[in-house]
């Protein structure tokens, strides 16, 4: 049998006996000598690519997605055979990684230490002799009340790290209890906890219930020391009461990896809004352990067993 | 008995059976009333302070720094019936933080992503599908091979949080061995062992042996992508050879939060060295568990136990 894999990415499945791959142009239709694939990676392909499959190949019984999000594909009109699997989990220590360069960043104040440096100050304000809890500010992770609001794989994956850096972490899902040894709140009570939280994370999957989740009241629920910072999706968050929020000081500051609409149109004020860091969606976009997972997904394929993240 | 505690930071330490507290001014001479003490903190106290109580106090027995390095204590002239013990270990969370905060900033190119942002441009090449380990860069700490040079207790705390990112970290000490789990090599190795390094930390002490270790030498064995942060002492590193290096690209970044003089002039031309990051010696600077070292090496003085981190 045979396995699609796109050209966007370098992948190399140890593939379970009987199975050949064939890689393809992930932005192109597929050619009429792949339309025998029983199985496809989907990683930055386009539209037309993923029509072309659901049209076109009749033996299809797995598409393996390396994106945590399978919405695109769901909405690609597979058939009823068609088992789909995300990638969720194949991006959650790239995502960690970006989210704590992003908090801490903000946290040790490297913005305005960017701009000392530029004007050739040595400022005094951020270093030597300090408190570790100065009023107002969060300077320290130390002891810093931190909710992760999705508290899914890479919630998870996150949690643990903020822990050894000396933050108290609560998750918020759809149900309360514990997950991954840490407490976590339903998310119909996250409003109620915002007053004690000091680091709100958000990593909220894009879906009707979630779009413009994290807005006015959200920011005004918060204390002004603050800091916000979104790697989930760009719709799930009020791009306009953000803005309000940080130029009122209603919040300390806050980052974002992800915006509505992608990119960013350059006139937008939010690429000037005070204590922001925007970066362009860069804090996953590479599947850590993609291989692996395609070769477990085939053997349980072939086993008959449920996929690792099957979707829908 | 009597401990005199300086007015620079808040203190409250559980103190034995029998000792009692004053806070003093830690600018000023020791008043006169407080010549009977027996034991005093040193956290930001000036020369004067110091050599006010090596000249004035004759019942003292112990000098508590809240600082890792003790240089300017041992030299302040003190009796040999004085015991001096090192704040190390205090700063090590905090010290930890700063390091992250500084090499994720340049592991995920937080200061290209400043740039874009100032210009409203959503940079493609920041963001999107990316390969996990691109040609001649480090983007990331997965298999990252990080060296931390000075392996004491900031290195072994960094050291367990580097590895949760997905490092492979190594240690280097005066002698090679294995420290706190992870391998450590002996400093006259450290050299040889820079062909083979992504990321360079260094958190050496200021002493004769250190003094500009970091040159030309280090610069030039590192490959051309290598990542090198200096949290220890400024006099440690060749700041002519660093910012040759980095103009010369013959490393990837930098990032130092310590430079020689302090503060560094307005007119040096490091400031406006590429690609690197200055912070104001601000990693430190508000010791942790202060008031709980302060009692236990009380206790131990009473008990006549060898003191936490004893000096000399």
């Amino acid at each position: 049998m045979k396995i699609l894999l796109p050209d966007t990415i370098d992948l190399d499945p140890a593939l379970p006996e009987g199975w050949e791959s064939a890689t393809i142009d992930a932005r192109a239709e597929i050619p009429e000598e792949h339309w025998d694939a029983a199985a496809m990676v989907v990683w930055g392909s386009s539209r037309k690519n993923l029509a072309s499959a659901a049209q076109n190949l009749p033996d299809l019984r797995l598409v393996q997605s390396l994106m945590a999000g399978v919405d695109h594909i769901m909405k690609a009109g597979f058939g009823d055979g068609v088992q789909i699997a995300s990638g969720s989990g194949l991006h959650s220590a790239t995502v960690t990684e970006h989210t704590l360069a992003l908090l801490l960043s903000l946290v040790r104040r490297l913005p305005e230490a960017r701009l000392a440096q530029e004007q050739h100050e040595w400022s005094r304000e951020l270093g030597g002799i300090q408190e570790l809890h100065p009023e107002g500010r969060i300077t320290t992770l130390l002891e810093a009340r931190v909710l992760i609001w999705g508290f899914g794989e890479i919630g998870q994956h996150l949690a643990p790290v903020l822990k050894a850096l000396g933050a108290e972490v609560t998750g918020a899902a759809r149900s309360a209890g514990e997950r991954a040894g840490f407490p976590v709140i339903a998310e119909e009570d996250v409003l109620g906890a915002l007053s004690e939280t000091d680091v709100l994370i958000c990593v909220l999957p894009a879906t009707d219930a979630t779009e413009r989740a994290i807005g006015a009241e959200v920011f005004d629920a918060l204390p002004e020391h603050a800091i916000v910072v979104n790697v989930g999706r760009g719709t799930t968050l009020d791009q306009d009461a953000l803005l309000a929020a940080l130029e009122d000081g209603r919040i300390g500051s806050a980052a974002i990896d992800v915006t509505d609409p992608e990119p960013l149109p350059s006139d937008s004020p939010l690429w000037d809004a005070p204590r922001l860091l925007i970066t362009p969606h860069g804090a996953g976009g590479r599947p850590v352990g993609a291989s692996e997972r395609i070769a477990e997904n085939l053997r349980r394929l072939d086993a008959g067993e449920e996929l690792l993240h099957e979707a829908g």
